[in-house]
């Protein structure tokens, strides 16, 4: 029996019969979103949770009646002003599943082309681009975008399948 | 200003002045424990968020007055009964930045041996071996260890530094 404890606009906290808190929260999505010349986008983002600014992939909540897919196909929109001919699915898992039901899919985007497009949310605070190898060390402060990119540097090398 | 909402044995939840909610979370570490031959140390660990049980690198939350270093030769030693003679900070970041300030360190532990040892919380419900490309897919449903994992694995390369 879980007992709710607290229930917001994002999360929900419940309290298992052991007393363990557990944390419901919606799904998201993380993007490698990488160029012909192996450049990938970047966005540094607003993070009041950690007191400033994080530099980390395109990335975001799906909304109710999205899947994933679209959540991805929308974010690489407003964060980045892109759209991708291409799309494959790197794999996804929780973040922390220790505590939070939060399950994050992990996709490569490939075939960019620029088209405009702003944040709604006023998250994003700059774009940039960098080499994939020199981005999996700058997003290193966010796990599941850094996972998403070390999944897209294999996926991408020539020595893989 | 950020308006406590709920405080727990794990967690505080705090609803900030645009009515965010933020998770105040302890640290955590997560562990790739590779031996001699290439084969890494996994668990599979009761979830309850998940529904059931997870296949997971060695990991587990820092205690009060422990530095991250301590917690992980300590979750070694818990968790799968080994002790590592090299350690090796791989990198660390937010499992989830968007709304939890968790931060989880991962390391990189070698040149292993069987100490014994229990896990005191009898979350672990079998210890198991696999070689590390075959692990890095099989911790999928956890992606701070499958960082970790895609870390270690980078860094034990031939063709790396």
């Amino acid at each position: 029996m879980r007992r709710e404890v607290f229930s917001g606009r994002l999360i929900t906290v419940c309290v298992d019969e052991r007393g363990y808190e557990l944390v419901l929260h919606p799904a998201a999505v993380a993007i490698a979103a990488v160029d012909a010349q192996g450049r990938t986008a970047l966005v540094r983002v607003h993070r009041p949770m950690t007191g400033g600014t994080l530099l980390e992939a395109p990335a975001g909540l799906v909304d109710a009646g999205e899947t994933p897919e679209q959540t991805a196909r929308r974010e690489l929109r407003e964060e980045c002003g892109l759209e991708a001919g291409r799309w494959e699915r790197l794999g996804g898992g929780y973040s922390s599943p220790g505590f939070c039901d939060e399950r994050i899919s992990l996709f490569l985007a490939t075939e960019l082309r620029s088209v405009g497009g702003e944040d709604p949310d006023e998250s994003v605070r700059e774009r940039l681009w960098l080499p994939l190898e020199e981005a999996i060390g700058a997003v290193a402060e966010n796990l599941p975008c850094q996972a998403a990119l070390l999944l897209a540097a294999r996926r991408l090398s020539p020595n893989r399948g």
